[in-house]
């Protein structure tokens, strides 16, 4: 069975994924007003199930309203010891490596994923892990914040598959890993 | 005399302008065989001189060859005090703050200028006086290496001019400073 983990993720010009508050409402700075979902329900379309860091299931809880995945999310914390009721049969929690949580999430038949939050993103490049990276740029320097990327331990060449300006200001850019 | 600061630089994915060692190879890692310039030619005919800190110049210098601008170059440094005998004419040397060299080029008559080196743009960044960031993305993460921004005392909003793929793989996005 084919296997790909894709990311998915919005930046600042300078590679921050949030501010150093964890502050959020620079995403939304280009007004958007037709709700264009920038490719969220294609990349939907694309994948079996979503791993995220406690984090970003934390950050997504507290944005309160209806649960926005129609997927299975996989949390990965090594301290969460529960879910809310309302999501058991959404959201599983797991621990352990990048290699022993893939691993379970393939036994349990999730081939496609979708990567976020930024710790946990770090976490699988550093594996070399991650097959496709869908970066979204938002047009503003923070300065400060939390970034996107961490070391790695060597290199990682990707091939551009293509490029989308969205809303005339939001620029994506698709790339594959090189392999 | 209106006057525009315009940045031109090639950065990896995770935000990089060269390797931990000042490695530049990456920046070739993409086959270019008809030497398309990537808009370089384009943008020299927009400005008057060119800006750059004491380790782009040396980087340049040490690249050999016939000297590679067209257009009057003022280097930034408080520690060089000559430059090679036969760049005397199209070379200056100036010290002193951001604001203080910006005047001096300004009364000499140099009005659009390219701000060159991952130190001078960090410069101009924190004082706001970067007006257009044009920005090449090679598609490799590298993981370290000396970072085309660094912190800044308040978040910058930028608006997205155009976005070019050249050779299939480098995407080139102009961002103006919204003001």
């Amino acid at each position: 069975m084919k296997r790909k983990n894709i990311v998915f993720i919005a930046k600042s010009l300078d590679g921050f994924i949030a501010g150093k508050n964890n502050e959020l409402d620079w995403l939304e700075m280009i007004p958007n007003p037709e709700h264009n979902d920038l490719g969220f329900d294609s990349l939907m379309n694309e994948i079996d199930a979503i791993v995220m860091g406690k984090t970003t299931f934390e950050t997504v809880l507290d944005f309160g309203g209806e649960w926005p995945y129609k997927k299975h999310i996989f949390v990965l914390s090594n301290s969460l010891k529960t879910v809310p009721e309302n999501l058991q049969e959404k959201v599983t929690l797991l621990k352990g490596t990048v290699q022993e949580i893939l691993k379970t999430i393939h036994v349990k038949g999730f081939y496609n994923l979708y990567i976020d939050g930024g710790k946990t993103v770090q976490n699988f490049l550093k594996e070399d892990l991650i097959d496709e990276l869908r970066m979204t740029t938002i047009p503003v320097l923070l300065g400060e914040g939390i970034s996107l990327f961490d070391t790695l331990p060597k290199l990682l060449e990707f091939s551009h598959v293509k490029t989308e300006v969205f809303l005339g200001q939001l620029v994506q850019s698709s790339y594959g890993r090189k392999r």
